[in-house]
């Protein structure tokens, strides 16, 4: 099956394309009536991401509307703790949280392997029915949560405003975290290769709490184990390379370290100028990102001058993929959404002559 | 009166010193059992805020625990909207709230100038008492948030999450949040001058929310209005220099156009490595920071040797003024502190010879 659009695996690997290709975060969300309709059927969320026919289902949704250059499946990035036995559930409006938290080295040791054949089929089968689905429009990407993400959620039992448990656990017991980090990393990188082989063709790494840490815990607790997942990684399926995308938020101030992590395009949110870091990381990965999502709030005429002006910012050349910032956000019109996409495509093609 | 130690106004200017001097930001706080008591006494926040004798108590609580090398004014950031008539209000565990907000231009165009020596007497009083009280024993800081942050909580009604409102305000009526921010602009000049006419011997601007922008953003709607008040505060009473901080929370991206604001610190959260910093800006301004507030939660060697690693980072001369990175948390235990400060006056000595 030939890829017909894939203007998302050339870019994310530098290579010459027609226009910039652009997705969103969270593309497939709440923002759409049709997903809100599809997750009351699922009856809550964790039985949509289960489900591999209806998280197939939600993961087409925004591609029948708009023309974006790639799917991402749909998922969670907890779906590796609760495979750990940790007991993943959504309580409504309260966020995802652990029925079983890790507090002590002991709790870290007794941590089961996963094994993803079994304990994550549901994700992989998701990963084949996509591909079959797509058959061959736009590429499909995977993803997972980085090793100080998913940690953070499980030492916590959930979200958190400061990560206090989180941090005290890093700082008391150093040991104990580096175990429980070098764990998840594992599970991850099975976790991604087992996407891969079922047919993702490109993989991002969501380190949505990285930026939390002090620079000197970013490199210790966060990117060391990202690095490591990125090495042992499946470099290339069904004849391709598979492509990294490396996603810090809250990462600006650390973006050449991660671009030396060996990902092949570094995710940015909207508080990094991308013509700054373009200058600094230079051409060696690409850059992803990096509209604000509160922008798709205001009127079309300011979207469209927005995406003008980060395309102007990251200037001519290839090695650009749009995106925003972070996860579109419930509340947006989707007729935004159109806009936007439309203004990328249109406007994006004067820088790659 | 003389001031008997004048560390931090030296510091601040970048001036010889024996040992770093440190405060903490939220040092009279709810960590503190006295806080917590006085705190009752006066009912609630507010009214604790808004009685000179009660600030000043709660000001000198943590002076009378560690020898801390300033004080500074207990008071809240929102006090300017709340004297604009905006109706502050604190709901419990839900923190501030506005009975008005600011939604059309017609709202900003309606807000009154607000004149200090009328609505807020309150804090210049509470100045003056707190000088009084400290006695020339350490500086007092004065403070003000800043106008894009003050801005947030009027349009927003309160905290936000995603600051969705206010950054759609921003973003379909620039004019109007232009106006906006100039009125708060000029209040926030007129308050921290009157600070300063109080005794206030240093002034701080909190721009807790500056880091929720783009970077262009932050350009436009942030830093030039504390540009502007910058230019236009007293720069001296009482025969001294008045050092001026800048702390924008997440700003760790900008701190070149923030070091060329015209102020004579600037304020660093945890995320920034010190030394990077000290390497980009040079010893143009003084930097205040960085140890991540939740170290306090570690053990006391963890925060030693924390402590001992960021000095390492500054390294040798004058210019810095150890702090947090952000405001100290209410379930710190007060013993953390002493081990804190203890920390920050012995290992600093060997980098001022």
């Amino acid at each position: 099956m030939t890829l017909r659009n894939d203007r998302l695996l050339k870019a994310l690997l530098g290579e010459q394309v027609d226009v910039t290709p652009v997705w969103m975060m969270r593309q497939a969300g709440r923002y759409l009536p049709e997903y809100r309709n599809t997750r009351k059927q699922a009856g809550d969320f964790l039985s949509l991401c289960k489900s591999p026919q209806l998280a197939c289902e939600v993961t087409m949704q925004p591609l029948r509307r708009y023309p974006f250059d790639a799917a991402i499946l749909f998922s969670d990035i907890l779906t590796i703790p609760d495979a750990m036995g940790q007991g993943l559930y959504f309580s409504e409006g309260e966020g995802p949280k652990f029925r079983n938290v890790i507090r002590t080295a002991a709790d870290v040791e007794q941590l089961p392997e996963v094994n993803i054949a079994d304990e994550l089929s549901y994700v992989t089968d998701a990963v084949s029915v996509i591909r079959k689905e797509l058959n061959g429009s736009v590429p499909l990407i995977g993803f997972s949560g980085s090793p100080w993400t998913l940690a953070t959620y499980m030492i916590e039992g959930g979200g958190s405003k400061d990560f206090r448990i989180a941090k005290q656990f890093m700082y008391d017991n150093p040991e104990a975290m580096h175990l429980l980090l070098d764990k998840l990393a594992s599970a991850v990188t099975d976790y991604l290769n087992a996407q891969i082989l079922a047919g993702a063709q490109a993989v991002q790494i969501f380190d949505t709490w990285g930026g939390i840490l002090s620079s000197r815990a970013y490199q210790n607790f966060s990117l060391v184990y990202m690095n490591k997942i990125i090495t042992n990684l499946k470099k290339e399926n069904e004849g391709r390379q598979v492509p990294v995308i490396l996603f810090t938020k809250n990462g600006g101030q650390w973006l050449e370290s991660i671009a030396d992590s060996g990902c092949q395009a570094v995710g940015l949110d909207w508080t990094t100028e991308i013509g700054d870091a373009r200058s600094r990381i230079g051409d060696r990965v690409a850059l992803q990102g990096n509209m604000d999502p509160s922008i798709l709030y205001a009127s079309p005429a300011v979207i469209r001058e927005e995406v003008a002006t980060i395309l102007q910012s990251f200037g001519q050349g290839n090695g650009h993929v749009f995106n925003l910032g972070h996860g579109i956000t419930p509340e947006v019109n989707p007729d935004n959404v159109a806009h936007f996409v439309e203004a990328v495509h249109e406007l994006s093609q004067p820088y790659h002559n």
